[in-house]
């Protein structure tokens, strides 16, 4: 369901890159995608706004002081010598579409720009390789929904199997506040976190490392721009404030959750860490894989006026394969694969990320450039796309079996949690999403 | 309950001023308290930092200019230049309280340095009048507590009259992560926010204007330091990291709440504003108003061990007398004076703020400088000391009558909410923490 005006040259599946590993057919990163983030080089501490091609990383500040974005408005040129993508995510969807296209014309194969960025490329590439992945942005302010129904129905269904849904699912986009300071980029380690617990309806809880740890796959919705506080952003507007979308992990502890967050919510079952992808594909790159929204089944209410726009149930989904995928230690001694756990589809969540950002600023909350939205678990309809192991191994009832013989109900010391997204359809290039991996550790 | 070894000349109630307005008998700021905070001059952006002194801020980026702050380390001296309190918190205890000290000695009265800033003084003091106070800190993160055994009850009982304290109470200081981005210092206006609501059990929810607005008066307490992630504060460094104590006002709008908060926690009844008094009263200038957390209830649980610390609970409460006055429009245009809704002490508080931070960070949550939590509805025992309309109202049940005959059960457009705090006791200069105010405004 392309939308022909909205997909431009730099989506054209016959372009190709000089830099050849972008052109092999399952890079995540070819020359349609070029995703942002940041990046240390090898023994410097300034981080850099980096774009990602094929295994190498463009590195804008050289390309910058190179004269490779001349092109461009000073203030857009001040922005990619940040520290990281605020500066970037406050600027208009123009001047960051702008971006795009100068790094698409200096990296795709063939053209006077693409000539001239080749000749420096040992100033201006990076490889992977010799660079550390950083936390895109500053983030101000994390919120995480729960825009999966079938998370929702199935989780509800573990706990309330009378009433699985809360009464207002389909009315809200459900959201809490979370942690900003504890949200760690791919590869950081995961410290199995200690708390409180109580598992019957008496006694003394008891304080020891979490015996329920899971992660929870969700899209992450990196926001752009700022609306003053008291002006909440009409629906018709709020796409627009999707700057890009990556991976998070949301780390969880269900028994800590389970004994804390009556009455105010999900606390320290949640902030000990949460894990983002590095790389923030634009929803430029992004166009031409956006779906309408799934009907709502019958019987549902429409969404209220002020979460509703024809235009945004139409284009306003992105489908976005996710996939997770687990390598225990003793797989990983034996030298066997990863095992994958699920595999879903994002445009089969309930909400789109521009009914939660019309919900989040309907009461006048400000949304600041560089604040992160979590979907919630990204779990789809089927069996196999259950993006939790609570739902996978229903609360422990339905332990899963791994290559090897091991068994989990939730995630044992070692454990690396790898997940992966994509995109893909006929007549446009794959792009991916890179990974989002963390490997569990024993806490203190 | 004074600790002497803890209190030091800066204490003495015989010390006066040579800023004369810090002399008078009921000043907040007299030159043992010395408060913290930023503010701009008029005509400059710049945001500096100041010290409160009866009616005039010290311009701590003059004074040290000028030299007063000479003996102080270069890096403390630095922090004194930052835009926001966050370098001052990141400082160590004993580098803050040097500041202090310095300042006591340039602000009262006698001594050669009181000698030197005198004759600066019109350089380096800005009547407050003539200041603007901002949010004194760049809040990472916000936490809300729920710390009021008093309010937990009062609020349970009017929604589960059977079982009013939910079962962790006694065991968790409960608590929930808060929006950032809207706190907003005193002074600034206060937008009733519109939201969805759903009295009955049924039916479509509606969205407008909350009827429900409803403000909490809580302590603000700022965090100082930092623990790297993975890394619990024990209990007995806990109270270390409470930097200082402010006002908050948990602005709440009850009929959203109800509709959205489960399962997962307030969200939008609380993002939309929440008010800080702009003065950080250190916890050196509080040390003479220290008090020991009351005993708990004979058959209430010990704190289970990583909360329990015998200094804490000796010295760890914070005798904190805190106001809240209403005046409404109708009563300004009759020239009333503001009308007394509660006075709570905060040493009622179940839970320390060491307590809080203990908690906060036992799954490795890491929490850094310029961090805020509340303490949740600092409500008291007393009838007098219900901190909110909803505990006073009993939710509708019984309107509030002001001066004037207006009646309220929760807030009207024009309503103005003072809340003020103050430290006193025989023996020792009354101390205050000025105020906290906010009038509600139309929704756009």
């Amino acid at each position: 369901m392309i939308d022909r005006a909205r997909t431009d040259a730099t989506h054209d599946p016959s372009l190709r890159s000089w830099v050849d590993s972008a052109n092999a057919p399952q890079a995540d990163f070819p020359v349609q995608n070029l995703p942002f983030g940041t990046f240390r080089r090898e023994y410097e501490e300034r981080p850099r706004v980096g774009i990602a091609i094929g295994d190498q990383v463009l590195d804008c500040v050289e390309a910058a002081r190179a004269g490779c974005f001349d092109t461009l408005d000073p203030s857009v040129r001040d922005a990619l010598h940040g520290w990281s993508l605020n500066g970037l995510m406050a600027l208009g969807r123009e001047d960051a579409r702008a971006v795009r296209h100068v790094a698409s014309s200096m990296l795709a194969a063939g053209g006077a720009a693409a000539e001239a960025a080749r000749e420096i490329a040992d100033r201006i590439l990076v490889p992977v390789s010799q660079a550390s992945l950083l936390v895109p942005a500053e983030i101000g302010d994390y919120t995480d929904f729960y825009a999966s129904i079938h998370h929702a129905t199935r989780v509800g269904a573990l706990f309330r199997p009378d009433s699985p849904l809360p009464p207002n699912y389909k009315w809200i986009p459900i959201g809490y506040h979370g942690r900003a300071s504890s949200i760690v980029a791919s590869g950081a380690p995961v410290r199995r976190p200690s708390g409180q617990v109580r598992t019957g309806s008496e006694g003394s809880p008891v304080v020891g490392p979490s015996a329920g740890l899971d992660y929870e796959i969700e899209l992450a919705i990196w926001v752009g721009g700022e609306n003053a506080l008291g002006a909440p952003v009409p629906i018709a507007a709020a796409a627009d404030r999707v700057w890009g979308l990556g991976l998070l992990n949301d780390w969880s502890a269900r028994d800590i959750q389970g004994w804390e967050y009556q009455p105010l919510g999900p606390f320290l079952s949640k902030s000990f860490v949460t894990t983002v992808s590095p790389w923030v594909v634009t929803t430029d790159a992004l166009e031409p894989f956006r779906a309408p929204l799934a009907a709502r089944p019958e019987g549902d209410p429409a969404p209220l006026p002020y979460l509703d726009d024809a235009s945004d149930r139409a284009r306003g989904a992105f489908a976005v394969t996710l996939e997770v995928s687990i390598l225990t230690a003793t797989m990983r001694a034996a030298g066997l694969a990863p095992h994958r756990l699920s595999v879903a589809d994002a445009s089969t969540l309930y909400w789109t990320p521009a009914q939660m950002i019309a919900h989040h600023t309907s009461n006048g909350c400000n949304l600041r450039p560089g604040d992160l939205l979590g979907s919630g678990t990204a779990s789809g309809p089927g069996d196999e796309s259950r993006g939790c192991l609570l739902e996978i191994a229903r609360r422990g009832a339905a332990p899963v079996v791994l290559p090897g013989g091991e068994a989990r109900t939730f995630l044992q010391d070692g454990d690396e949690v790898i997940m992966r997204g994509w995109c893909e359809r006929d007549g446009a290039r794959r792009i991916g999403f890179g990974e989002c991996r963390g490997t569990v550790r024993a806490g203190g």
